[in-house]
């Protein structure tokens, strides 16, 4: 038999990461392959059962693997194909859920990065317990999983929760999807990133900042400099805390959630990040919701949410299966 | 035992108007009673008890009602209260299911009358066999109903979908909720009155609308003054619509809905509020949704879907009832 677990995997631009996670939530064993590398998902699925079969024949431990969850840009939980995603190099529709299986044999389930997030935290994280509440990653973009009446909202076509994508500034910044203004040009890495050149072009202020390209800020730079007490980077924090939580008022308008909790490198700046965001969404709020809504980071935020995610979105189908 | 019935009530600023519903969703009678009239809550149920009690005798079917659903502003299904209504002249938070269960002594549900709407549809309309739909009321102000996995959005406090308070204009008008630029602000009886004003101070163009003082205008008049070739009709229309699309892009991308359905006085406009709407929402969505989702009048336009939707609400709370 072995050891229970499932097989959650992340798929991002550049890696994928994987883990064996039982049903506690514990991952018994991670690892991670570039996805870049492989030009067709095809070649892709191919090398990862490879790299993946050679690593658990070098384990003590047997692991019986009951299913697949995979998170992944544009995935589609009711379709189980993945189509045109963002930062992947493979286009079209590819139906990932039908070579998996071609592959592995055993069930998979795929989901958006963003609502596999949700699902790790409502299984394994602080959302235990709650019904309704919003999970909002910020990675590169914007990516948002939204629970309501305890269910993950996947909408008609799978493909409900596009908070990224919401219009935070008329007419504002390009964004990747060929519209102007999301709400992800300003709230996510990238974003905070533009707002610093955005300031350094507002202002006269001196800041360390001036002496670093465009192509070489790490966010993760952003937060420290803030700590040090850079007028810009503070200021960065406190404009995309302010649209971060303009934008959330009108969420909560739409689902009125429990909580809303933060993930990503950026939810990591702590209260650089979550101050202003509330304080914004408060002066925005529709006065029947103020004051009954926290907003908090993840309590999954140093470990692999993404990898847990996914792992209790397979867990949560297998134990509906068994019960139906 | 007599022809079984639930009585559907739908609280208004000025009336209240009711009906017995069969669960086919016939409409087996119908009034109405003044809401103004009666100052306190108290004095309103005591009189709608007498009034109701003097028709029922004159009739002569005789009826079981075997529950009452209400549609009200600021009513919460799961209180059962009905919290600050902000066009009625009872204030605080009234435990309106308390007081009517005290008064009829049988089972009697409440929520908002939006929710009664998307209810009503679900139930008896176009929206029948739909899980993810949304629905919006166009009356004095802008309300809405979100279905989701086939179950009304309530959200954590039972006060979701307050889509009339979503940020429609960056500090636009002023809205009655103390914010400013709403939706309902622009898109609602209300507000497309204010839009004809607002262009009749733009534009120069000769309009009947000149002639008629702001407290006169009827929201009818201007769809048949649209009909009739007016300019400044045709474009608030123009503008009205491309707010509502403009937003329900954004209420897209949380939920992603199969069909958005329009009801009200606005809603009867047809094409002229139709039109401009499906236009701006296409040009606002993110593309994965493009194409994909209707908005359409309700199927209950020239019925009381209110009564219909508040009557729709205790059908389904007895059948779940009868479930458990």
């Amino acid at each position: 038999m072995g050891l229970e677990v499932v097989l959650g995997i992340d798929i991002g631009g550049t890696f994928t990461k994987f883990g064996l996670v039982d049903k506690s939530g514990e991952i018994h064993f991670e690892d991670e392959i570039s996805t870049r590398e492989h030009a067709t998902v095809e070649q892709f699925i191919a090398a990862f059962f490879q790299h993946l079969t050679n690593r658990l024949d070098q384990l003590d431990t047997v692991f019986h693997i009951k299913g697949i969850g995979v998170g992944a840009p544009n995935g589609n939980y009711y379709s189980g194909s993945i189509e045109n995603p963002p930062n992947l190099a493979w286009k079209g529709k590819i139906e990932f859920v039908k070579l998996m299986e071609d592959q592995f044999h055993i069930p998979t389930v795929v989901t958006n990065d963003a609502n596999a997030a949700a699902l790790g935290e409502m299984l394994f994280g602080d959302a235990r317990g709650l019904s309704n509440f919003i999970m909002i990653t910020l990675g590169t973009g914007l990516g948002s999983g939204l629970v309501v009446n305890g269910d993950i909202v996947y909408g008609n076509d799978g493909f409900a929760g596009e908070l990224g994508h919401v219009r935070a500034v008329d007419n504002g910044r390009e964004c990747g999807c060929g519209k102007r203004g999301c709400l992800e040009t300003y709230v996510s890495a990238t974003g905070i990133k533009r707002t610093i050149f955005e300031l350094l072009s507002e202002e006269n202020v001196e800041s360390e900042f001036r002496n670093i390209p465009f192509s070489k800020l790490k966010p993760k730079r952003i937060t420290a400099m803030a700590e040090s007490g850079d007028p810009i980077a503070i200021k960065a924090f406190e404009r995309t805390g302010f649209l971060l939580g303009r934008s959330l008022a009108d969420s909560v308008a739409h689902i009125s959630p429990a909580k809303i909790f933060l993930f990503g490198g950026l939810a990591k700046a702590g209260k650089w990040i979550i101050d202003p965001t509330k304080k914004s969404m408060e002066e925005h709020l529709l006065p029947i919701y103020r004051n009954k809504i926290d907003i908090v980071p993840s309590a999954l935020l140093k470990k692999n949410i993404a990898v847990l995610g996914a792992a209790a979105l397979i867990w949560k189908k297998l134990d509906r299966n068994r019960e139906s």
